[in-house]
């Protein structure tokens, strides 16, 4: 029997709908709407759509958005005081600095330059040691997308033995630490496999929940899958294809075909993690706006 | 083959002495001597002992420490008045405040109220979140202490299967996160195991590095090891022990006996990891004074 398909954008779109009613209440209360600036240094394509994709979904959810384009050239120090304009702009609740970053800026100290109640990536450190402890604070998009994803789907990772693919700070780490917390949709024994992983395909097949993240285009083949187990497919790789007008076509870290007929469930690529992102990326935006109106006294 | 016991209290002592001496250099140098503050509230009998220890170390090193006892009713504010003297106080690098703290304190806003660069526990949001990221911090004392463990006995975490049972923030999660990491002394495929874990030996049994650290007296059995295994055995609980004078003894979360006979190598409880936590500690109060001192531009 071959796998049921985890259809992400589907799943994302009734989020969008539900926080754009959330974001509706709250501007009939208090007038304000929730605001997200996002910064582009470079004129890297791909960070080019991401950031126009993510722009997007703020005006479907009538959001306020604004986008500062930088050119590669800029400075740190430039970067730096963009960010800090922004920290203190009451209308902006959420700073998004698209990576990667020219290899002349240190992306750790601009992410640290961003005030952890606006990082809605959750990418500040102090956020990222909040998410390890348990403690509230904005996951990062992607594994935050993975967990609801398993969520809405039914799927509850407690007491069921998840493989991680990867150990990148984006996804790798982050849902490994959310995944092993002693909470609902959570709970899950948890191994991390890497470059370092002598045989991966020895853990992926014992996994009741495999996830694909280490950025290696369609490396997990059927049968490196348990018979029934959830795939959640995390890469975005773009591959030669001959046969296609771009001349490229987009796969995952998973061999699609190969493993839809062993796994249970299994997200694809393009439509699987990746509307997820975008949609918890809005839901940290309206939790960020919240939270410097309660920061403001403006709310409770 | 018996196993080969860890002696954690020789290595501790080795590590120890080198701190010594490298705090005599500083001395030297700068005319500075690291301090340490610890906060202790209440009296609990164990944290009453810990903190001694731990003073005494100080001691032996050269190291100037204060301890400030507090009473159990002291309130949330004096405490973090308390803190916040001791952060502005150019004579101490280091605070620590003993845990667990009396129920009507909020552990984690304690925490949070100490300089991140006094953290010598490690404990702090930022920290925490630098070590998962990957970033120069405090390791916690308890986890760095078994890295140190395994890289002055020689074993490579690289590669390895390192399975720990146990998901606290003191322990269980920062091994975790420190043996993932693509650095030297780490690199290993981990999993994380707990109270959600359905069946703990089928992942015990798998590990090349078993880590003990769930607080629940010998649970781990000769039979749940692969034999050769590595084993580092965490745990310290008072069972009863009528032929003691005490009327206890102190084992840890591995019933030694039966693990002796299938192990490759084993840490004895007590002898093993504690004493290796207090080394650390010192380690990260002498890295602290450096800190301070580079902040200040006393030192580059």
């Amino acid at each position: 029997m071959p796998a049921q398909i985890i259809n992400g954008k589907k799943i994302s779109e009734e989020i969008k709908q539900e926080i754009k009613q959330q974001a509706e209440a709250l501007f009939n209360e208090t007038g304000v709407v929730p605001g997200l600036a996002f910064i582009l240094v470079g004129d890297n394509p791909a960070s080019q759509v991401y950031v126009k994709m993510k722009g997007k979904a703020c005006e479907e959810l009538g959001f306020y958005s604004i986008t500062l384009k930088l050119p590669t050239e800029t400075s740190e120090n430039e970067l730096i005081e963009k960010i800090q304009t922004l920290n203190s702009d009451p209308k902006i609740h959420g700073i998004l600095v698209q990576l990667p970053l020219p290899p002349h800026i240190d992306e750790q100290k601009i992410l640290q330059t961003i005030d952890p109640i606006k990082d809605v990536d959750g990418f500040h450190p102090v956020n990222v040691g909040k998410l390890v402890i348990g403690l509230d604070t904005y996951l990062p998009c992607t594994p935050a997308g993975i967990q609801e994803l398993l969520k809405r789907s039914g799927i509850n990772p407690s007491g069921k033995h998840v493989v991680i693919v990867g150990r990148s700070n984006i996804v790798g780490k982050p849902i490994a630490n959310i995944l092993i917390q002693k909470k609902e949709w959570a709970n899950a024994t948890v191994t991390v496999c890497h470059t370092g992983t002598k045989d991966i395909a020895y853990f992926t097949k014992q996994a009741d929940i495999l996830i694909a993240a280490m950025g290696n285009p369609e490396f997990i083949k059927g049968n490196m899958i348990k018979p029934g187990a959830i795939v959640i497919d995390v890469g975005v790789n773009r591959i030669n294809d001959p046969n296609s007008e771009k001349g490229y076509k987009l796969v995952g870290d998973v061999h699609f075909e190969s493993a839809y007929e062993v796994a249970g469930a299994i997200t694809p690529v393009p439509g699987g993690v990746g509307p997820m992102t975008i949609a918890m990326l809005m839901k940290n935006t309206l939790k960020a706006a919240l939270n410097q109106l309660k920061a403001r006294h403006i709310l409770n």
